[in-house]
């Protein structure tokens, strides 16, 4: 989520269109969205092979994919009693995500990183350290940490300033491609 | 969904592929698929600030998407049986969103309301009026329509005419980014 | 999912980014990473349609979305009993996808399929062979394939080389549009 910044409702859209200026930035823009597993996979593999490849990436955290990037120790967040209570329900931390289906008390995701281990794909922990290596740039959402009650502490090292989904889209406005994982 | 207008398979690609004319179009073609309270969300709050920022903006509204686009006052659509009762087992409107997860018998979605307020967050309602008079544009899928059995009478006002994929995909081919959520 | 060939974690970014090559291929590159019944349909609609406007689409087949590329007469598939038990828990083959919600042990796809059959919409077995016979292109994911035991023996006919997420992303900086499904 992002803090849309007083949308002013006004009777006719802006007449001089200040959003498509040259575009310069390519690569892709991933909103990381989702805070199951295979999602959270699916985005680190993206963002750690774009790295990789030397292609621009930038990774707009937000909504349950901001409790991914939750420090590991970190196991009660926010400030007020409803805050404290989501983030007691849904575990923070990258190596705590959960199956979108067949979960089974954990059972599914650690049949997960088996496979994965025996086959040699990196975890999503370790996707993320590559990915931050590489230069590939985790914004957090602004408006998600304000509503989960999550401060700049909570959050793993290495993320940049937290901004709103104007700043997102000017990333598409110079050519990134967006991808909503 | 969309209708595909009578896919004819032919038996190789088309000599002379017609659909990458000018990229004259530029912003996002947002596909709103989902009917979730935390994706309708995401999806107004690009919608929006894309129409804040004057970036040209489409929303293409399907599948269980589109069940979010009834007008509040509608509690049951369709024409047959099974329409009747997809509209009962999950209430129409965009105030009536349940949450993908922790819905607690609507105690999710009230808390979520609740931080959004203290925060200064427009709920989706609010977010999709803004989005409306700043020019971004609400397409229905004439597909999902025909498989929903809803009529241009059960939707809010101010959307456009009901389109299929091809339409849809025109406005990626004129170089709108698509995001699909 | 998809092999990242070795993410050698280095400190800084590449000098040289390779990434973004000229952009002659545009048209949409599909991430097929659902196996949901709801968003096999929205993906093949896509396809399809791309493929019958003679627009270049490739579909990148992923995670639980290779699923539903297995033979529809494969009724197991894997090679150690982690794998088997994941087909057996859920169903492969294109005619056997599940809805996201309002399943009700197979009503809720009856009801689906006969809505669209009396509306004249294709199913999805149709489309995925209307688009293949219109030239999109269906490349399997590697690391899916290592990582469900799942052999090219498993998957219908005509699909391409499985290959990482290196070369979805190389269609990407090609000009070619992302939609994660």
């Amino acid at each position: 989520m992002t803090v849309v910044e007083a949308p002013v409702p006004v009777a006719e859209p802006s007449p001089a269109p200040a959003a498509e200026p040259e575009r310069t930035q390519q690569g892709v823009a991933i909103i990381c969205y989702s805070g199951e597993l295979e999602k959270t996979w699916a985005a680190m593999i993206l963002a750690s092979t774009a790295g990789a490849m030397g292609m621009p990436a930038k990774v707009f955290v937000t909504f349950w994919g901001l409790q991914t990037f939750v420090k590991d120790g970190k196991r009660v967040t926010g400030q007020n009693w409803m805050q404290k209570m989501l983030s007691v329900m849904s575990r923070p931390g990258i190596k705590h995500r959960k199956m979108s289906k067949m979960n089974f008390l954990g059972m599914g995701p650690w049949m997960m990183f088996k496979l994965a281990k025996q086959y040699g794909v990196a975890s999503p922990a370790e996707l993320l350290e590559a990915a931050q290596l590489m230069g590939v740039e985790f914004v957090p959402c602004q408006m998600t940490m304000d509503m989960f009650g999550l401060t700049r502490d909570d959050l793993i090292e290495g993320m940049g300033e937290p901004v709103g989904a104007a700043t997102y889209l000017s990333y598409v406005a110079e050519g990134a491609s967006p991808i909503f994982i």
